[in-house]
């Protein structure tokens, strides 16, 4: 299974000069979309993760299947306003600016081992935030897993300042 | 498995007098989740559906576990300006005001049998809007199936009324 066959290249996505990395293509094939979650479930059934933690939106797609998969729980992170019960939430910065992820407060305790599920990493900087995110409920990240991997952008090393195993299907240079 | 045990009341939330239904309880045990999962598969495992559509957010949960489960495509939908590639949208009335939802122009080909999978029916907006845009490509629609059903709103009489045949895995009065 080549996954960067179901990768579309979409050129000047959001603005002029940025490449936008279209994962779509996956989801359309049943193939290529259990090859990733077998791959992450290969990677993780042995990591002893007690919840999946993934963002809004396209986090869910891949999260919640292979929390079915691993037989655990699955908790959504949403931006403000998302989540109806109580939320815990962090502020942390951007290149430009800051942003701000949620959780419901009840999600995932102390004694939670974290396994973060996301399609792509970028900058890092939501993954970043969700680090934080469960590191402030004194719960352990023991991984996190994405589809697609930038190699030309920070996002690796990011996670490695934050002690973090990373896991990645698809590098693209 | 009795799913109204993992549906949490949240009054007055998004606004006062209304009654919200979280169904993060239900994501966080796994099993209920699989149960929800098991049962779609039941209803709809010799539907012969090719594909898989559901809404932005919540819809991505329980719509690409079940996808992968039946081995079919999955489809996302989303608000404007969110999927990268060239969109197909529809705008449909509210009850104040319209919405508009779009899918990529190739997920779907008028030779597809597609299941809408969503979280909760309450006034059918957003169903309807999906159909619509399902139906502009000349796909057939077997079914929608909604893991919640509010039966004191007209969800149900919205989607009679458009020929679908609708299954709820929990109906709150």
């Amino acid at each position: 299974m080549n996954l960067r066959h179901y990768v579309r290249d979409i050129p000047d996505y959001p603005k002029k000069g940025i490449t936008f990395f279209d994962i779509t293509p996956i989801l359309k094939s049943p193939e290529a979309f259990q090859y990733c979650i077998d791959r992450f479930a290969d990677l993780y059934g042995e990591s002893g993760a007690t919840k999946i933690v993934a963002a809004d939106a396209r986090g869910f797609i891949f999260g919640a299947p292979l929390a079915l998969k691993l037989g655990i729980g699955f908790v959504p992170i949403r931006k403000p306003g998302k989540l109806p019960y109580k939320n815990r939430c962090v502020t942390y910065d951007l290149e430009y600016g800051t942003d701000t992820l949620c959780m419901h407060v009840d999600a995932i305790n102390a004694d939670d081992k974290v396994l973060i599920i996301d399609d792509l990493m970028a900058t890092g900087g939501t993954a970043e935030g969700m680090i934080k995110l469960i590191r402030e409920v004194g719960a352990e990240i023991v991984a996190a897993g994405f589809v697609v991997q930038l190699t030309y952008l920070d996002g690796d090393e990011v996670m490695k300042a934050n002690d973090v195993r990373c896991d990645y299907l698809l590098e693209i240079d």
